[in-house]
């Protein structure tokens, strides 16, 4: 008799595709993990426990042969060339039709390359961007696949189980042709690294300027979570600034060196919108300050040739409720830019977005989940859904309230030397977008002065170029 | 009797090429011109007179033929796959050791790979950064060549002699091999971005906060082009805010379009930087600054949603010495941007730059000329020359002195909603770059959180995690 197949294969036992197969199974669906590393494999069958539920391998054959047809694998190996290798250890064994998922975070233009590059062998590829760390990859992550509708349609059903839940609604949806779902995963990475810059120069501004202690900043952040700003982000900070150091008797984020690193996606965020010509200066300066913060020696040496005194005060509950706000406004500010790149991308690589439900599945699972995308999807859903968040009434109403309080904070932030980067370019490219003229004559009278690149005009339609020395 | 052969050869007679030629030919060089268009060809004919001195054809085995060897032959075409059409043009007709000088602004791999593609035919090949506009290249450039140090001694006599010219030095020099030439022109067009959106941005501030009317600054920008922040940028400004508008009363930049447009030259450097990880905000958001200008009908409906009221305001003639001291402060941390950037990539790209030579070769000639270019000279010029300029005591005493009045103006700025894009970005930079602490141990305790991706402490060393959730 035949053995009995698995409904869903994973390559890469990590910690997130170890997570994930568990998840699948806790599900009602068999799956069959694979890994070269054989303790990974080892400890998952331990884990798993019943194999009919639960089982792995660290031979592609035997893996391979072990899935239900059409084959439905996700790849949970780190982005790059791992994949490559991957794919092309498991492709001899493969069948037409077969759907390779790629669950990591790999660079879109990689996904339509392998999309390309499968398609001509028939096996259907696509890239499903997997959002909430170890934990959400165990207990609901947000999922966003992109690439052919028909393959997602195989998957759907074990996706939809996996996924996070928000009242009800699973948070996973299939989002465009192509490396769609990469490219939304990129961005929701964006988003991440703008957001947590927010968070942490607030947690700058109010420990320095405002002398909040880490009982104090944990009490703050865990109120904030109760209102407007709750997400998982202001959650997961209160629950750092609580965290005592096992080898001191002070807190442990005290006694973390401040040199953040990163994996590429904000950066990459970053240089993308640079080309499609999309400002994101929010998630720009938090790629900055990440890199700014690998400098530490010479910071340590540039900060005796800059003497520093604080000059403003500020009443610490006075204080706490401005920096509510103005991180209110910052996160406001970091989102409207990432729908704004993706609203902008979408047209340019054909993704056909649905902004509405971009926003809907990051609600729960991501590591951008907020309260906020409730509004955010909410605005996307009217009848006139805006081409930018900033353009939308009821979050217009949001901003105006708050732009006071911003601007306050911002200028006490400054007098007092502590860099309120996200925020201060979140102002600014409020500023800007909310500015019907804006000083850009001058850069193009330079323009044609300097390289006669000519120039349009204000009052009539053309092409101008003046010889500006006579 | 054989025909003279002319000392010089150079593609492309658009207003650059026609006017680098003509830079040559009365230098005491003889040169010749190719284009397929013929009109540029009769009439660099025409205006060269003597075709012992200036000679063209539209043909490219006729122009080959007629160089002396090792043939030197420059192009000025549009950056991209013209480029390389012109070399497969001329391919044919050259021989071994003849020398191809690329003045475009390429993009410096692109120069990587032809240098290996023509070495492998036996020609040599170089980029060389050519900055000063139509004019510039009439009457003396800046010249940035970087590859064959070999290749580049045939040429010299003819750069130095056609070079912009300062105190007795031409403002050219080998920099580098490879693609250093082109490296350089890139982050010298992105420091360039930098000071254009900072002079416009303080326009902007004068005009709207101080009421500033146009021949009120055209004297400013004149007194201050007189002072230490003398430059081309800051000159052309002043001319271009005394331009009188041919088609109404009033001044031609008050009738000019406020959407930049850009080339690519400023975001390659942006993009570059960020996967070398250098921060250099104020170019970044010069570029965003751009882009976002771009979104006109937008900003305009956008206004009506958030209106904007005047807060503060300051006697006219204080603001505008503020301004001159925050322009100044900009315009240093927007060169030690820049500086950081090439001392980085330098190393990573192994051009072995010597900053000194670039800060000299940039004195006069190129677009970002500055008085302050002498004072950077003369910083890494030292013994002890710094990694990075906010290291060296001249520039830290010539800083200090300006930040107080730099924190008053951006908060002003802040409080009119005037928005201060790059000069905020430079203060962010400095108070970041200044700071022994950042605020970053908060990014990577939740790195940590949610992603297990570890940290390091301050006091010892290690790689650490924390199970966070307990």
């Amino acid at each position: 008799m035949e053995r009995k197949k698995y409904d869903f294969g994973l390559v890469g036992l990590g910690v997130m595709g170890r997570n994930f197969i568990l998840n699948v199974a806790d599900n009602g669906f068999s799956a069959y993990g694979h890994d070269l590393d054989e303790e990974k494999v080892a400890s998952l069958l331990e884990e798993g426990g019943d194999t009919d539920k639960i089982n792995a391998s660290t031979s592609a054959p035997i893996f391979i042969e072990a899935l239900s047809r059409p084959r439905k694998l996700m790849l949970l190996v780190p982005a790059g060339k791992a994949v490559d290798a991957v794919i092309e250890s498991l492709l001899p064994y493969l069948d037409k039709n077969d759907i390779i998922i790629d669950g990591g975070n790999s660079f879109y233009q990689d996904t339509d390359h392998r999309e390309s590059y499968l398609k001509s062998k028939g096996i259907h590829f696509f890239g499903a961007g997997v959002s909430g760390g170890a934990k959400g990859a165990r207990r609901g992550p947000s999922i966003m696949p992109g690439g052919s509708k028909e393959a997602y349609q195989e998957v759907k059903p074990i996706f939809e189980a996996v996924a996070a839940d928000f009242k009800g609604e699973a948070c996973v949806a299939y989002l465009g042709p192509k490396s769609a779902g990469n490219y939304v995963k990129m961005v929701h990475n964006g988003i991440e690294y703008g957001l947590m810059q927010l968070i942490s120069e607030i947690y700058d501004l109010l420990k320095k300027v405002g002398n909040y202690s880490n009982p104090e900043l944990h009490d703050l952040f865990d109120t904030w979570n109760k209102g407007r700003l709750q997400s998982f982000l202001v959650e997961i900070t209160a629950d750092i600034l609580k965290q005592k150091d096992d080898k001191t008797d002070g807190y442990l984020v005290d006694m973390i060196l401040d040199k953040a690193k990163q994996k590429g996606t904000g950066k990459w965020t970053s240089q993308n919108a640079m080309d499609l010509g999309i400002p994101i200066p929010t998630i720009d300066i938090a790629v900055s300050m990440r890199e700014l913060s690998a400098f530490k020696q010479e910071r340590i040496k540039a900060k005796t040739l800059y003497p520093k005194k604080k000059i403003d005060q500020i009443e610490k509950g006075e204080l706490g409720k401005w920096a509510e706000e103005a991180l209110y406004f910052g996160y406001i500010l970091t989102y409207a830019q990432g729908f704004h790149l993706l609203t902008e991308a979408s047209k340019e690589y054909g993704y056909d977005l649905n902004m509405q439900t971009v926003a809907k599945i990051w609600r729960a699972g991501c590591i951008i989940r907020a309260g906020l995308l409730e509004n955010i999807a909410k605005a996307f859903n009217e009848t006139n859904a805006p081409t930018h968040l900033l353009l939308n009434d009821a979050f217009a109403s949001k901003i105006n309230d708050t732009v006071p309080t911003v601007r306050n904070l911002v200028s006490l932030a400054i007098k007092n030397a502590v860099p309120l980067a996200g925020l201060g370019n979140a102002l600014t490219y409020f500023d800007g977008y909310t500015a019907d003229r804006l000083p850009l004559n001058l850069i193009q009278a330079q323009r044609d002065y300097f390289g006669s690149h000519t120039y349009e005009r204000t009052d009539t339609e053309g092409i101008f170029h003046t010889d500006w020395e006579v």
